[in-house]
């Protein structure tokens, strides 16, 4: 399973179309966002792929963790989002 | 239950306390932020609180979403971060 990375400019409504299909293929998503743009479109992200799944009979909650990652030999503290559905 | 409002400029562990002790207390939270600033200290503030009530048995989930709110008369787009404990 891939881990979906989140830019300032991506676009909320195809992450939450590749989040949605995610979940329907591995019953959970991960997300990789750096900065507070990037954190905002994964959130909406993920507030609009909840209605996506709906229909489906199923809602998602995300769990937030940091996470130490290198970009460019730099280390910067990214937030990672775990997605599923709501038990 | 009050609803913790999150500014750009709260303290992420300040707000993982009250998180904590409102989720002690009712089972559950309601965050509202406006604007990414915000959202990305709101986030930042769950993932702190998962480790104040990780000892007690206790992990949190976010479940994101949209809400129109009016502020100084304007109307804007907040997101409502629902936590509560991950059954």
């Amino acid at each position: 399973m891939d881990i979906l990375k989140v830019a300032t400019n991506s676009n909320p409504n195809s992450l939450a179309g590749a989040l949605a299909a995610t979940i329907q293929e591995h019953h959970r998503a991960e997300m990789q966002s750096v900065g507070a743009g990037a954190l905002n479109q994964a959130i909406k992200a993920i507030a609009i792929a909840r209605g996506f799944v709906a229909p489906h009979g199923i809602d998602l909650v995300c769990i937030p963790a940091f996470s130490e990652i290198t970009i460019d030999g730099e280390e910067r503290t990214a937030i990672k989002l775990f997605v599923e559905p709501r038990r």
